[in-house]
């Protein structure tokens, strides 16, 4: 069988602290380009890839933490991750050469997926498609979730959205702005809160780091208090959300990338607020939602063919260049959802 | 018209720290013994008096804290609280003179209700009258709704229950055991871990103050880990459960009482976990539920008399001990549900 060659990127070592674009080492190996006879696998190459804030916990040593759910990586072994992938070759009966998937590949130019009960054929190809990595993707589905599933939101409600201009925090604050919600984020950068204003349709913004007062900031921007939080962040937000929230406020706990650098972590002070308040929290993973994908994909299909729902997606070039792309999401230096484009197609 | 003398336990002023019986004032004055002609108010005897948590809340300088919901009590002016109660006199179609009543009422021995729309008419007399300020009252009704609703309870999940022998800690236990639940709870001395094993049928309990880590003592007494939490207390045990949570763990939050006297709250440093084992974390005030309460009294109704749950009390007599009663739960001298008996009818 012929071989090509595979550039891939390896998981050097746990991680503590923040990532360093040499806590991954490039490498080149070969792999078979057919899918091995009598196999279902199929071979996909890869098109695009996710980077996502969870990666951080898989990148700490298990025994000190790390994420109860994914696991760790494994030191010298591939790194791994969501991306966007065309099959090259199937034993599948199920899928066909040329497909267009979406699923967990290796961070390489090819992988072989043995087990595809997990990938998804992609249907609507008339959009970019790294969309499919953003808002039609598992950043747009996490977003959907986390807002309507969970925050539960009403007609002329306050949301407040940490990491606003954030893959994540653009789509929410999108989808409630057509709700109806009146919605403020908090962002790092002056530009990303013009962007948040004038692409996003925020009513208010901020930058969090020209603010040494969270609990005084957020009470000007939400003048009618907070009743509903999409938690990106964690650690001080949290505890002046808390204080501004509403009776009855509910939080849907997404992430709290402040808190996955740190050693020890930030104490949460205002946690009383949550009996006073009534507030419920809820920390989700979309994936114990995938059964809303199909309703989820026809809503933002919808949104997207109107023109209501705009994506910024920061787009590096080459799997050389995936672990500095990665490393940018944890220095907040991405606006929008961060991609790593490998091929187009 | 004929006055009668009238006890009365006065609220001094704000508090900080824990609460003393010198932050209320014994005093006397007189009251009508009928109500007022033409006014649709009832006059009662108050029978039986309610030592509550949330009190201490109220007893903050609201531009300090305070509670949002229930508001202060006002310096100088009468205390209150929920309490049983006999009518002496009424104004009012839908009472008569002997009925007995619960609801909010000062803390006095008589109080005259103008507004009786929350005043709710004791059914079931069978049963001791305090019973209708524990087990049958606003406490047995709390513990209802943390557990049947909030926690969402399956056969066979682990619960830790902290304050486990106070008032509502010894319910929520009980029902967990018909649940068939595994039932573990921690309290402040041997004599309450005793009573938690012998009499509400815990399957373990713990002495918190005997615990420096209660990391460790909660994977030692929950192997299975935790599904459920009935939070009481907040602060370190909260930050300990989390780290012993599982998957899709559920913390019905009654209560902070660890925190309420604290100038500065403790810190909770494990919030990450909420995301990473999407726990869901309800605060709760039972009167939000009010029209459960007719099914939460069928169930209790009807496990009382099969004997199926047994109830403590704290009973403290006469209105001149009130103070004292009150001051005794923050400093965990009670033993179940701390309550006054002013008269027994």
């Amino acid at each position: 069988m012929a071989m090509i060659r595979n550039k891939q990127v390896l998981f050097k070592d746990y991680v503590k602290g923040s990532p360093k674009e040499e806590d991954m080492i490039l490498t080149e190996s070969v792999i078979g380009s057919k899918v091995p006879e009598g196999s279902t696998a199929i071979l996909v190459k890869n098109l695009y890839l996710s980077c996502d804030p969870y990666m951080r916990l898989m990148m700490s040593d298990p025994t000190e933490g790390g994420h109860p759910l994914f696991g760790s990586f494994t030191p010298g072994k591939i790194f791994f991750g969501f991306g966007i992938s065309k099959v090259v070759d199937s034993g599948s009966p199920d899928f066909k050469a040329g497909d267009l998937i979406m699923g967990d590949v290796g961070w390489e130019e090819y992988t072989l997926i043995e087990y595809t009960d997990k990938v998804r054929k992609i249907e609507h190809a008339d959009f970019p498609l790294f969309y499919y990595i953003g808002a039609l993707g598992l950043t747009g589905f996490t977003s959907y979730i986390g807002f309507y599933e969970l925050c539960a939101p009403k007609k002329g409600e306050t949301i407040f959205v940490s990491s606003a201009s954030g893959a994540v925090g653009q789509i929410v604050g999108q989808f409630a702005k057509l709700m109806g919600c009146y919605v403020v984020g908090s962002a790092g950068s002056q530009e990303k809160i013009n962007l948040l204003k004038n692409k996003f349709g925020y009513d208010e913004a901020f930058n969090y780091k020209e603010e040494d007062d969270f609990v005084s900031a957020l009470k000007r921007h939400c003048p009618k208090g907070i009743d509903m939080y999409f938690e990106n962040v964690g650690g001080r937000m949290l505890d002046a959300v808390l204080m501004n929230m509403n009776p009855h406020g509910r939080i849907a706990v997404c992430g709290m990338i402040s808190q996955y650098n740190l050693t020890e972590s930030e104490g949460v002070h205002n946690m009383y607020c949550v009996v006073q308040k009534r507030i419920k929290m809820q920390g989700f993973l979309m994936r114990d939602y995938l059964h809303l994908f199909p309703k989820f994909t026809e809503l933002v299909v919808q949104y997207l063919r109107e023109g209501k729902l705009v994506c910024v997606d920061d787009i590096v070039k080459g799997i050389d260049k995936a672990p500095f792309a990665l490393v940018r999401i944890f220095s907040g230096h991405n606006i929008g959802k961060q991609v790593v484009e490998i091929a187009q197609d």
